[in-house]
C-alpha cells in the first residue's frame, strides 16, 4: 500500500489532519537534512525508562539517510532513559500525524505502559497513521498490547521473550531472528538489533550502497543477516 | 593516581567544590542505580551537532554498570544531535565538578567548538577534575585543542583522522586502533568504537564477566580487541 492509498484507507478525518504542518516550527531541521529531495518523516516514541540504544542506534543510522527528519513523540515534555539522560519531546503522542516511519523502542518503561489503556490507544492510532512501524526490543510489547501484531510474523528481545509473546498469542513469534519484516511492520530483537534492522531499512529505501556508506561512516560492523541471531542461543529462544 | 591523590593535586579551591553535592536535586537517579554500592559518577559533554551514537552507545553500556550515575554537561539547556533529537543538559560546563569519568563525544559540532577558546578551557578544567577522560570519535579534537593529548598514545575517527591529528601534532596518533588507553585517558575511533571501548572500561572496573553480561543484555556483538580495526583499512589510516 503506498502513502496515498494508506491515507485514503484511513478516511476523511485523517486527511484533514494530514493537511496540517507536520513538524512544529520550533524544531527546525538540521542543516544537512534541508532541501535534500523528498523528506522521510520519522517519529520515535519516548517514555521514562526507555532503553537508550533501542532509540539512539536506529536514530544514528536513519539520521544519516538523505531526507531523514526525526522527531521524538511522547506524553510528557521530556523522557528519561533507563540509563539516566533525558531527551526532549518534540510532539505530543495525543496528536498523531502521518509519518513515514513510527519507531517504538523498548525498555523497562514498557512494563508500566502496557497497563495504560489510553496511552496504548494513542500508540495504536499513531501506528495506524504511519506508513511503516518499527519496534526495537520490548517496544514490541506496546504494539502487541495495541493489537497490532496479531497474525504477523514478529520478534522481540530474547531476554524478555516470554512476557512480550504472552501479550499477543495470535502473533507468529520468531524465537530466532535478529529482526523480522512482515508487510509494513518491522520488529527487531533486543537493543543493538534495532541498529542492524535500521540499516536494512536504509538499504531497502535508498539502496545497499547507501546503507554500507552509513555503516562505514559510523565505523559500525553491520550484522546484515536477519537470520543471524547468536542471542537466540544465549537466551534459549531458538526452540 | 587514585581519586584522593588526584583531588589533593588540584588544591584547596577544588576541594571546596568537591564538598558541594555532586548531582543537582532535580535530577534523581534511576531507581536501579540507587543504593548499589559505590557510585561511579559519569559526566558526558553534549553540544549541538554531537553525533548520536558517540554519546548514547557508551551511555547504554556504562549505564548498566552497578553504581553508574550519568549526567549530561553542556553550555546550554539542551543540545541537538546531528540526527535531530535533543537531550536535556543536567549540569553547566562552566561549573566543573569532580567526576570518575568525563565522556567527550564527537560530531560535526566539534568543528565549531574547537574555535571557542573559553569553551575549550572549560573542557580542559572538567577533564582535569575527572579521574578518567574518554573521547569518542572527533571528541578527541576537543581534547587535542585543550592540550590534553600531547605526548599521549591516542586515536580518533578514521574518516576525520588528518584534521583531528593536526590539532595535537605532539600526540602519538594511532592510525590503526579501535581504541587506545594511555594512563587515565581513553580515546576511541569513530562512533560505534566508543561502545566497544565502554565495555572494555566496564571490564576493567567490574570484571570481564560484568562486561559480557551487559553485552548479552543489549544483544551486542562486542569487538573486545582494541587492535581489531577494519575501518583503518576502509579509511586508509593504517599506515
Amino acid at each position: 500500500m503506498n502513502r496515498r492509498h494508506f491515507l485514503t484507507a484511513l478516511g476523511a478525518s485523517t486527511l484533514a489532519l494530514a493537511s496540517r504542518p507536520l513538524w512544529a516550527k520550533e524544531t527546525p531541521m538540521p542543516a544537512q537534512l534541508r532541501g535534500d529531495g523528498t523528506p522521510y518523516r520519522i517519529g520515535a516514541l519516548v517514555f521514562d525508562d526507555y532503553e537508550t540504544l533501542d532509540l539512539h542506534g536506529p536514530v544514528e543510522m536513519l539520521g544519516h539517510m538523505p531526507g531523514a527528519q526525526i522527531q521524538l513523540i511522547g506524553a510528557g515534555e521530556t523522557a528519561r532513559a533507563y540509563q539516566g539522560p533525558r531527551v526532549v519531546v518534540d510532539r505530543p503522542l495525543s496528536e498523531p500525524e502521518p509519518l513515514d516511519l513510527f519507531l517504538v523502542p523498548g525498555g523497562l518503561g514498557t512494563r508500566t505502559l502496557v497497563n495504560q489503556p489510553e496511552l496504548v490507544a494513542q500508540i495504536r492510532r499513531q501506528a495506524q497513521m504511519s506508513e511503516r512501524v518499527f519496534s526495537v526490543c520490548t517496544g514490541a510489547a506496546l504494539l502487541a498490547q495495541a493489537g497490532l501484531l496479531d497474525g504477523k510474523r514478529v520478534t522481540t528481545n530474547k531476554a524478555a521473550f516470554e512476557w512480550v509473546a504472552s501479550l499477543a498469542p495470535q502473533a507468529q513469534w520468531q524465537g530466532r531472528a535478529r529482526w523480522v519484516e512482515d508487510g509494513r511492520l518491522i520488529t527487531s530483537s533486543g537493543v543493538s538489533a534495532g541498529t542492524d534492522a535500521a540499516l536494512a531499512l536504509v538499504a531497502q529505501l535508498k539502496g545497499r550502497e547507501e546503507a554500507e556508506r552509513i555503516a562505514a561512516l559510523a565505523e559500525y560492523h553491520w550484522n546484515d543477516d536477519p537470520d543471524q541471531d547468536p542471542f537466540a542461543i544465549t537466551w534459549g529462544t531458538d526452540g
